[in-house]
């Protein structure tokens, strides 16, 4: 297995493994709901407000100056890691939530109108969902919403079939935080971008353990939360196309974005200065730099390699088990390693709660997901999230422990 | 002077002082646009992210436990040092800028019609000004603007006559960030209120530097920047009336602000987390639920005569000079402790950047707002901005280096 003779070393600058700082052992699976972040990227947000703190872009003093730098800086490591044509592109936000939203307030609302077509994914987070609710609903837009096929992934026939000439915006997650399905986003963009529609592409289960390149990809829009990789919350991306970014109204009104402001009207400034209005969460956009050194320094192909093992080690093994439902595409091309399941006649809050009693952290609930665990008929489900510092001896422990539920609730093991 | 047993002590815990760490000394006078941090409140948010890191509310398992509880203890601590009268009125944003975009969107837009009138006042930042040129814009209410009195404060004859029955929104800073006028917002709030308008009171600047209480106050929303008082960047509040927020359509749309998501609508839970959508910067709240702590230490009335008699010492020194003018309220029964002002005929750019040569940090520019430099007949100034950890000695070094400008530009000194 790759890292494998890394793993010690990466895992030592992970501070929730301290048993005894943090109170307990701890086996972390709760990746897909936020990551744990390494201390250098800790250190990095910790150094920059004890020796480089300022208010950037908004004077000529000494710390004005460094924090301007780090804080552009910043957005020019995200624009590497991404490939984006230009850091002009990258717009600091505070998580995918916030980006998707802009591109709803901005963009959408303003050029969507009567009987056009939104098209999205039965896999959608609510943040994916609940913004286009608000959109067809503002604008008299229609929601369509592509289902699955048996292994738990986008059904590209149903997406083909939706897809139409009044398709003006598709909005797909690169990868479902329930399924771990990886649409094929590139032939999603191609044929979108054919039947003349904008693409949107939900890059948080995505971004943090796959390489993403807009260049191949070729969105239009493209999301990302810093917390699900390693670094602070409170800082995420929306990478977009710069000449339609320029194009866009703001989104939030305030300092910074601003060209000129008389008493009667405003004018502003062209991206991505334009969608960041007020003091920025310049911390976090440091930390998330430092989040991407880090992984860079690792390799994303490494990372990908690892957590595609350790997730099908885990899924091998639970297909084992007769007592658990998986909801996890099986032989995927590409697949993410988030593992959705449920233990038969024993609700997922329950299984959730013993696991914790044998220190595993999984989620429990509906993961933000409503309408994708209806259609899979079902109320809620357990996830474990795998990165790629956990291990295989974590997986197993979890393993042995699922066993311990239906024992501890009293129900046979068959 | 208050403070002056315990200054030494206090400055011990900013790491900036640390000339050697920080690669040369700075007397920092730029804390109206953000302050320094104390090492309490970086290592307040370290410790979270090592030992207390998870997604709150998103499951069952232990470090979701802690992270929910840290979480929620720091919206009660901000409750509780605002006085508002419960928890649920206190909404996390980014900063000030997002607070008052929220009104903005989720209250003013679906509240305003045309020919109703928005009040602000000529001291207002930009976020407190385009965001209403875009509110008025939209729903066709006309802006109107309070002018100021002789004395570089908010002329109350002026308010009152343009105080009518069409006025359906009052927003007002709670102390200018150039001036530093802290108008009577109780008495605004008062005589807003008999003419049935809704009052939004800026607060960036006030709640660092002065004791504020909801209940007295009586605004019906009011916002706050974390990163102006002493806490990380990308953290805020808007504070609003329980029955207010809970008629307000969501702003952002996303994860933990729903009730039900069906394929064709959503449903919204209330006030704090309809306006809470995604995963929100958790750390920032921690940090500054900490900087509350250490400034409750210190006592909220010492900070304000500390501030109060350094920014009145460094005024009485300025008032003397004969090339400096000053934009700053004279006897004002309430202040704020930034001072504005210019070196006659020298730009604001070259006064700041020739402090700098001295390590003295000023800001220059109009300061996001140009309606009021506009106002004041000039197109710049440059502002010294005090907090309780400067000292007598700083603001003593920053007035003679000031005589060093006009020396270097090879002007006189009278």
């Amino acid at each position: 297995m790759l890292l494998d003779d890394k793993i010690v070393k990466i895992r030592e600058d992970f501070s929730y493994l301290d048993e005894q700082k943090l109170g307990r052992k701890i086996i972390y699976l709760d990746n897909a709901a936020t990551s744990q972040k390494p201390n250098c990227v800790i250190d990095a947000v910790s150094d920059y407000y004890k020796y480089q703190n300022a208010n950037p872009h908004r004077g000529a003093h000494y710390l004005t100056v460094k924090a301007t730098e780090a804080y552009e800086n910043a957005r020019s490591s995200i624009a590497k890691f991404i490939n984006a044509k230009s850091s002009d592109e990258i717009i600091f936000t505070r998580n995918t939530t916030e980006s998707l939203n802009l591109i709803a307030y901005s963009y959408a609302l303003e050029n969507l109108k009567k009987d056009d077509e939104i098209l999205i994914t039965i896999l959608e987070h609510h943040s994916n969902f609940t913004t286009w609710h608000y959109v067809a609903e503002k604008t008299g837009a229609k929601l369509k919403i592509v289902y699955l096929d048996d292994n738990f992934s986008v059904d590209m026939t149903d997406f083909e079939n939706k897809l139409t000439s009044k398709t003006k915006l598709v909005s797909v997650t690169g990868a479902s935080n329930v399924t771990s399905c990886m649409p094929d986003i590139e032939k999603i963009v191609e044929l979108s971008h054919k039947n003349g529609a904008i693409v949107v592409v939900d890059g948080a289960q995505l971004a943090p353990h796959k390489k993403v390149d807009m260049q191949k990809i070729n969105c239009d829009f493209f999301a990302i939360s810093g917390h699900k990789m390693l670094s602070p919350m409170g800082i995420g991306i929306l990478y977009g196309k710069k000449d339609i970014l320029d194009n866009m109204k703001p989104f939030m009104y305030g300092g910074e974005m601003i060209e000129y402001v008389y008493e009667d009207y405003s004018t502003f400034t062209l991206s991505p200065t334009r969608f960041e209005a007020g003091t920025m969460n310049v911390g976090g956009a440091i930390g998330l730099a430092k989040a991407i050194e880090y992984m860079e320094a690792i390799g994303m192909d490494n990372i990908y390699e690892r957590e595609r093992q350790l997730s099908e080690y885990a899924v091998s093994q639970l297909n084992k088990i007769p007592y658990i439902d998986i909801y996890y595409p099986q032989n995927a091309k590409n697949v993410g390693s988030a593992i959705a399941f449920n233990v038969k006649e024993i609700h997922p809050h329950d299984v959730a709660s013993i696991l914790d009693n044998f220190n595993i952290a999984v989620r429990s609930g509906h993961h933000c997901a409503m309408p994708l665990h209806k259609y899979l008929k079902i109320n809620a489900s357990c996830r474990a999230s795998i990165s790629f510092y956990n291990t295989k001896q974590e997986i197993d422990e979890f393993l042995t422990h699922l066993e311990d539920v239906r024992r501890t609730l009293g129900y046979g093991l068959e």
